[in-house]
């Protein structure tokens, strides 16, 4: 750690400075914003309600010109293919500018812009999606639904079990859902019918976003895969359990998971989650020895981040009635993830599968030991049975339409500044009404 | 259908009219190339021995000006976004400047370069990669395998299978394998271990590439599918057999994909597969009724393509002794897939999933009912139990390293010019020695 992560350093913006906020001077996460203005998407970083603009700070900014040549780029999936060390350079030059004592203070606040002003964009190209199931709770709540009475996946705890999800239908935060349609039956016997999902779901994840990529054939060891990490996001990864339990056998969810996957707009470094590091959850007693590419000295330590994610349910009658959105869920990376990032990166690459700059892996449904922490409907409904019930008494057990979804995600820790990955917010709309 | 498809047409370029050649004037097929001249990759047509640049032919062929700057390009993606129509014209264009009254054909001859001496890339960048199971009887020979005994899939008869590949890993032919590691193990008892593949194999298919795509949320009828269309592909989806039987369960294969899927370099249009339509394989007695959206009429009578795959192998040892390549596999694209492309394109969008132009959907395995038509060795032996024989007298259940696949297709039918979609070739290179 060094001296951007001193939690007594403020901004000379004073809503940077104010205890709530998601993003002080010890955060500086990324973001592609677009006024619409005619320059078309610049890159950004947030700081209080603001976010500063990257392009135009340029000249303030003591950065090597590689760097700052990728800050003009429209997306930035330039500025991630240069690694950690040029991450790391452009988080430090952005807290000289955004410290209290910076020489530039007045410059810097003529590219600042109100976040309420911007549109927020997906950050980067994402060029492939990876979806994990990295959580060995929401792995066992979903296995007892979908097959009960079959013996617990043998697999699950010898690597992070994954599947290639949908790249081009990635959106960020404030994109509606429109309800999607597919092939559903309710009894095994039935043939199946066409029509709109009546199982609508969320699923709380932690996303990464890959920075410099690795070559084809070649594999990225567990302690070097975090210089390959650009930085971590909220992921929603919406799915239609309905037909999910119809297609998913032999080969995995396909039109249940590939209408939509919503994400936080905001990239949050690694730099800034260093102080929110822990170990691993412990593996269970009894657990298999770990294969030696899934496992370090330095990954045991401190592989995992200290991550909460708090999902908030708001439907049409709520948002009528005035009542502020509910909290339905709690989950917590650090304690509910049995396989880190790093070990995701290890493995996706272990056969010789190339990851590159701008990929996202989404750690899969984050979901905890105790009731309120599962990060899904199903779950918490236990399948559908066991509504949940609302402040109005509106009952739920999957989402209806003119439901909001919203997710918001920080790290707290004593001793150091509390910092926020920003919220990732979605509503839900009808169906379409043909095919 | 039209001129071009007159099987009498003969070109000025006589390499074109040999009964033999997979690129008469009736075929065209698209590619991407570079001659490692510093100009860059280059659009190019198959055309006898040769590709036409097409680039350098823009002035020769009479075209609007969207479709000539969409020449220009890096990448075949421009071109194909343009939709159907300008690949009709295209193709129309370069017909008229290669037939043999062409008016234009020494400056053409000026533009074609010999396929021998240029290096033939992946056409376009590929977003997305999605690949079926849309073989019934791969399906079944598979199950039976990874699940003897159990009730076969409930779901097949009424839906495309499929799942999201990998298309980072996408090469095209010519690129070598490194036999992939991973995690296998041979009984259920046992921990699974590391090391490389012992169950490398090839997969026969067929690719289809996106060309105008659809907005997020909005389906692609099955009518209109084939608008949708750039051309199809020889596909190559290699897996690791015992990597795929340890980790597939419950979200399908991953690692034992993702390491790499070979393509034939050339692009053949909808235009130029138009005599080789035919009606899709009947379904079974007893099937279940089909979705609306996944038939009508048009699809009853031409839905299909009657296209030939023939795979081949040849050994180190055979090389060294001068054998040929022995033919393993003869499979038909028209007899043996149950659902066809354009059922294919309907039912990826129905949910509201966008289709990008580039993005690559397969086929999935493409195996007959009878002995030598299986698209797979695992089928072609019995799991691995029966071992192949070749001519020099070696086995072969699984793939060793130095062996080289090569797949060819083709369309023939009386009363029309043969057209060959390529050849896809790969050879296997040993696994790394470490992580």
């Amino acid at each position: 750690m060094d001296h951007t992560h001193n939690p007594e350093a403020v901004s000379w913006l004073n809503t940077a400075n104010q205890p709530e906020s998601d993003f002080p001077l010890q955060n500086l996460p990324l973001c592609l914003f677009d006024r619409d203005s005619g320059d078309g998407p610049a890159a950004g970083m947030g700081i209080g309600d603001q976010v500063l603009n990257l392009r135009r700070a340029r000249p303030l900014l003591d950065l090597p010109a590689s760097i700052g040549e990728a800050l003009s780029a429209s997306r930035l999936n330039a500025l991630f293919a240069l690694g950690r060390p040029a991450l790391t350079a452009l988080r430090h030059a952005a807290w000289s500018l955004l410290e209290r004592d910076s020489q530039h203070s007045v410059a810097a606040r003529a590219c600042l812009v109100p976040q309420a002003d911007v549109r927020l964009l997906l950050p980067c190209d994402v060029g492939d999606y990876t979806d994990f199931f990295a959580s060995l709770h929401h792995a066992r709540n979903t296995f007892n639904l979908f097959r009960p009475g079959q013996v617990f996946l043998p697999n699950f705890q010898h690597l992070p079990i994954a599947y290639h999800g949908r790249a081009s239908s990635i959106v960020v935060s404030g994109h509606a859902l429109r309800r999607p349609l597919g092939q559903t039956r309710d009894t095994p016997v039935q043939n199946p019918k066409f029509g709109p999902t009546r199982k609508l779901d969320f699923e709380v994840e932690l996303g990464v976003y890959v920075g410099r990529g690795n070559a084809l054939g070649e594999a990225i060891s567990i302690d070097e895969a975090e210089q390959h990490m650009a930085g971590v996001s909220i992921l929603n990864d919406w799915s239609a359990r309905d037909v999910q339990a119809f297609e998913s056998q032999p080969l995995g969810p396909f039109l249940s998971k590939n209408f939509l996957s919503s994400v936080a707009p905001w990239v949050v470094s690694l730099d800034a989650l260093e102080p929110f590091r822990s170990a691993p959850a412990p593996r269970e007693e009894g657990a298999p020895p770990l294969q030696a590419y899934l496992d370090s000295i330095t990954h045991r330590a401190k592989g995992a981040f200290d991550i909460h994610i708090e999902t908030r349910l708001q439907t049409q009658a709520m948002r009528d009635q005035g009542l502020s959105p509910e909290r339905v869920s709690h989950a917590s990376a650090a304690r509910d993830l049995y396989w880190t990032p790093a070990q995701m990166f290890a493995h996706h690459t272990v056969g010789g599968c190339n990851l590159r700059t701008g990929d996202f892996l989404g750690s899969g449904t984050i979901s905890g030991p105790d009731a309120g922490t599962e990060g899904s409907l199903i779950e918490l409904t236990h399948g559908g049975t066991q509504a949940i019930t609302l402040p109005n008494g509106e009952r739920r057990t999957f989402l209806e339409d003119g439901d909001e979804v919203s997710m918001h995600a920080w790290c707290e820790r004593p001793g150091f500044r509390r910092i926020g990955l920003g919220r990732c917010l979605t509503r839900i709309t009808n169906a379409r009404s043909s095919v």
